[in-house]
């Protein structure tokens, strides 16, 4: 049984579409391409500030950043959606298959760990009101590293952490692309693939591939 | 006049869109989103490789990857189309206003560079084949960084070869976060708008935005 399981946040253990798909109907006909393009224009902005060696922005900053282009490339979505919108990714619920399997894995006695693109700010505030923060031994964010996922120094936060090696570590996510970095990086990977995405990154495969957290069962 | 005028390959000084949409009667219905999907995808893969510190994958490896990825993500689309898409993306034509402009640069006597994501070969062969390559001075490939763009260290080829400060180049490009890696590196920056998009990266903005090529006059 590996020493530490370690958890991706955002649509790993956080319903981030469950948030946002409340405000749907207010959204209208351009929702759902709304909905992904901030999504889509989150993740580029970290990545390309990661790459470009920058963290002057946190992912919060990314969040509104992102969520205000996608306001402009769809004029028909009302801007006074913004702050609800906003709110729906501050307070989150955690998928329903999250809390069993954390329990489970805590009762088997194994070090429990979030590590997110997330400011702390924001990873303290879901973790709170979704319930889940009692099960973690540390909320770790890429704050701390000054980069962004998937650079090594991020994984590398947890081993720093926890005195391990990589191969001590089981990493959870449910982004594939993490799940790469994480592999690269030497952890022992687990895609939660809830949606059947097709595979990618075929040469930095997960070691197990679950369809939720609930199926991690640490015997 | 700046030194060295630098530009971006695909999107920039090359029509990818046209080379693909040769194909859409062809893919049918999803022909579109198809298409964008294997652009996203090939960018994420640069991105997500270079920030994981690996370049064990040249971009076009990464551009039949994405190319592979997104038929599985769209099993409508014949895959037997797979090698008439790929050649659409190794023998490109030239935007109309890129031989006119490239000609009045250098007949100002500037030094005009290409520096792209691609492979020296993909590059030297669309070069080629859309007949610009007898424009440039140097045509660059992040190979030679081991990373992808935005990594400043791809930037840092141009300011090493011809051994000027990144204030003496002017850097071109269709592509936002490319603007935005080559601006926080310290190169002056003309973003090619051609498609009108709305503007992003709002700390780290173009010095110039021009709707094509033919509005940089070297006077």
């Amino acid at each position: 049984m590996p020493a530490v399981y370690v958890f991706d946040a955002y649509g790993t253990l956080f319903d981030t579409n469950a948030a946002v798909q409340r405000h749907q109907a207010a959204m209208g006909p351009d929702g759902p391409a709304f909905s992904a393009l901030w999504r889509r224009k989150q993740l580029e902005y970290s990545w390309i500030r990661g790459l470009a060696g920058r963290h002057d922005r946190d992912f919060w900053q990314l969040t509104e950043d992102a969520l205000d282009f996608s306001f402009q490339f769809y004029p028909k979505i009302d801007p006074a959606l913004r702050e609800a919108l906003l709110d729906a990714y501050r307070d989150l619920d955690a998928y329903t298959d999250a809390v069993p399997a954390l329990r489970a894995l805590k009762e088997a006695g194994a070090k429990l760990v979030i590590l997110s693109n997330g400011s702390a700010a924001m990873l303290e505030r879901a973790a709170s009101s979704s319930g889940i923060a009692e099960f973690f031994d540390a909320i770790i964010s890429v704050d701390e590293a000054k980069t962004y996922k998937p650079s090594p120094a991020v994984y590398e936060l947890v081993t720093t952490l926890f005195r391990v090696y990589p191969e001590a570590v089981s990493f959870q996510s449910s982004n594939r692309w993490d799940v790469a970095g994480a592999k690269s990086f030497g952890f022992r990977t687990v895609w939660i693939n809830r949606f059947n995405e097709p595979d990618e990154y075929w040469d930095l495969s997960p070691d197990l591939v679950l369809p939720d957290l609930i199926s991690l069962r640490a015997d």
